[in-house]
């Protein structure tokens, strides 16, 4: 039952049970469903009535320009996650987002929100813990370039990336397709390009995980896990949290 | 009238034009008003069924325990903040949070959320509406982090800092009052303390800001501006984004 819901409603279900009720309404979120080709810019920075998505298919990246031209990235989104909440919660988008593979997103307005909110306050805490998990993989993000060496870096990145696939249902415990280059990975960890290479090459040799050909393998999960000091407890994605109501 | 309410009130009222029975649910988050000491810990990363807390006054600050005991703080809470929200959306917390001056702050249970969920849609999205915009401030900083220099981030952080402070009413374009030591502000920049002691030194011979005797001045707020490459939009306080009811 659970893989023929849509990659948000499975993701939110970690947190509450859904009503049918709530279910019928998350559905709006879905119903302006459209493909985008690699690289399609989906918010930008600046823009105001922006839209977020939601993300069906594929993988997209958050991130900020620097007045330089540089880029750092934020995070990325999979399956089931939000695309530029903040373009439309905010005045302008703060972030840009792009496609960074062929993707499947629908377009969800302020108002989808707002409406969603007052017939189904328990989608709305929903809604506020999705959001508070993305900020708390930005936590994690920012710890990463402040205080973990590269190897860390790398290992807890992919570990995360893992766990929350494994939330929406795509890939296991041995890895997972990543459509990441090593130009997206520097990106991210604050490394260069050379240097994410190196590391991949060590993590490998070590025979903790593997990055080829478009897949991550995890070679020795408790390993990584431990090199990493991996804790998933900021994923919170057990079994929901919150009961349906009356159980 | 407005410096009568409450600085979450006050917050969040630069997002939604909150109606008299809003603003009643709202006066329940303020009702267990408590204080607290410089250094107590408000949140502890790993507990479960933890607290979240509205800030009155003083300053707290976020954080993340490093396997080595090293700390990476994340964020500086100011009055009208929520401290440790994830920590009661989550099973267990991501982070913890302590106080950095002796502080007034009002409990908030994860019922209380709840129920004003349930009784003011509107509310809910400002509450979303200030979880996104804390997650704005952690882009950011892990921007500062990933991409600029140890003179851009504390500009950058300063500029941050001096407008939400006048978001809920607190010093103005001249400055504002900072409890914040060098090991404060080294731990969130990611610098050491004396690269911090440089850094001020530099800022200061430039005549673009001074950090003194508890107070920070922008001594040249618009060529720190430039300096930082600061644009506020992502901290979303101009006027009242969604309107009244019916207005």
């Amino acid at each position: 039952m659970l893989t023929l819901l849509s990659p948000l409603t499975r993701k939110l279900s970690a947190y509450v049970a859904l009503s049918p009720g709530d279910l019928d309404i998350l559905a709006r979120f879905h119903k302006r469903r459209r493909s985008f080709r690699l690289g399609h810019e989906l918010v930008h920075e600046g823009q105001s009535h922006g839209s977020a998505f939601v993300l069906a298919k594929g993988w997209a990246c958050s991130y900020k320009m620097l007045p330089d031209g540089e880029r750092q990235i934020v995070d990325f989104q999979v399956p089931g996650d939000f695309i530029g909440l903040r373009s439309i919660l905010f005045r302008t988008s703060d972030h840009s987002a792009e496609a960074v593979t062929r993707i499947e997103a629908s377009e969800v307005l302020a108002s989808d929100i707002l409406d969603s909110f007052a017939q189904a306050p328990r989608l709305a805490t929903a809604v506020l813990w999705a959001a508070s998990r993305d900020e708390a993989m930005v936590v994690e993000h920012l710890v990463n370039l402040g205080r973990r060496s590269a190897d860390e870096r790398m290992a807890h990145f992919m570990l995360e990336l893992g766990a929350r696939l494994r939330l929406v249902g795509v890939g296991d415990a041995t890895g997972f397709d990543c459509p990441l280059t090593q130009y997206h990975l520097a990106d991210v960890l604050g490394l260069s390009a050379v240097h994410v290479n190196r590391v991949l090459r060590h993590l490998r040799e070590e025979g903790l995980m593997t990055f080829q050909k478009g897949r991550v393998s995890f070679d020795d999960i408790a390993r990584l896990k431990q090199l990493a000091a991996f804790d998933p407890e900021y994923l919170d994605q057990g079994r929901p949290f919150l009961p349906a109501p009356g159980a």
